[in-house]
């Protein structure tokens, strides 16, 4: 059964633009928006109640990303403060997607989406355990 | 006018995976994917005939990043010799999209997408210079 | 004049591992620790009452790494919550040198120190303007 | 009974700065030099006759970096062709130390070193195995 994915509560993280994530162009360089949005992701995890570090060390699930997309819609630079809105905007037992909003102050910085697969140590896929699932919404 | 883009060549770059590129699940981190591209996007600029540090540098065009697209297909790891095709999507004197395949041996890693603006020095959007327009397959 | 560095107050920043730093050894990669040490700079920066960011932007007062040494005492890992303390050890109108001590509860992770020079737009060293010259603990 | 390092012939590796790796201040990003060293100590342990991928997958040894220092020269700008030259400084059957010298057509940039010791998967610390010695000039 799919998520009501409006029964599950997104979470607002926060971040600062480091210097080495800066580029030439004097912006933030776009690969890092996806580490943000990793960031983010795990603030996600900890805020329904998981951690994705004792998910993978204790449980051996892996949530591996099977897809990203971002749109850049204007430019984060050194030293701001950043919020990435992560939500949940769709799971089942076998794949997981997200859904980030990334502004600074009231200006849109960027829109992005990341798929994920549940995967075992062995890189199988596999089935999200039982204990996990109310977590991310699921009956 | 649009390219036509058969008419310009794709090129191949070869990337080794660095142990800084991995992390914990023990494959290439997925966000260094869309670095790859950017140095395989480097090479296929200069296999057309022009240098981007030169544009840059000299005349103040910058090719930024409005929206990036990858699909995991399979796990890179530390070491690995990884070949990235990239092609020319489509250009014109304002946008331009890149596409990438990425392969390990004979077995798909990924595949990407990003588009791009011409923005000058002051981040506003600019046309593409006469001189490079053949460059990108335009007329 | 060199500075009495016990003047100047020192500066714990904290930071939480980022999947996207480690590497496949489980641990935060070594070079992230440069990094951190960064952070930890601006935010030292910061608590002293300039903003590293203004210092480049309005005065064209650049603090180039010119020496960085880091000792790893053992490791830092996803998800943990990590403290680097910085402090200002010496610093005149043309040098700076800053210690930083990183730790993880209370155990300590790595020792670590950065050397640097003041530069303008032109990479051309200059003397630090004198109005920044008490925030580094200088008369 | 420590190397004659003499005996250990040095390797030169190439890599151009990415995109990526620069920061607004125009130049390579500080960090990315011990990426940079860590690239070059792996293909300098290639032209010793071993592969570090193997000594970690099929050995379970990984050399582990206890320290890491680097003196900034001159800046590497994006696109450069830098060439590190990595060297067998010091070895023994728990540590090895290894120098770099980092340079852009004769221009030196950087001068670096890092030593490390072998560690087990369980990381605590372990002597090399035979049969790696002689390929680090040991009898």
């Amino acid at each position: 059964m799919p998520i009501q994915s409006k029964s599950v509560p997104d979470h607002t993280t926060r971040i600062r633009v480091r210097y080495a994530e800066t580029d030439q162009m004097g912006v933030a360089y776009h690969a890092n928006y996806l580490v943000w949005m990793e960031v983010a992701r795990t603030e996600l995890c900890r805020s329904l109640g998981f951690n994705y570090k004792e998910m993978e060390g204790e449980d051996g699930v892996f949530l591996a990303v099977t897809e990203a997309h971002c749109r850049y819609l204007s430019a984060a630079r050194y030293d701001d403060d950043v919020a990435i809105v992560a939500s949940l905007a769709d799971a089942n037992r076998r794949f997981v997607t997200f859904d980030y909003e990334i502004s600074c102050d009231s200006r849109r910085v960027a829109v992005g989406q990341t798929k994920h697969i549940f995967l075992s140590k062995e890189f199988r896929p596999i089935r999200l355990p039982d204990k996990y699932a109310p977590l991310f919404g699921m009956a």
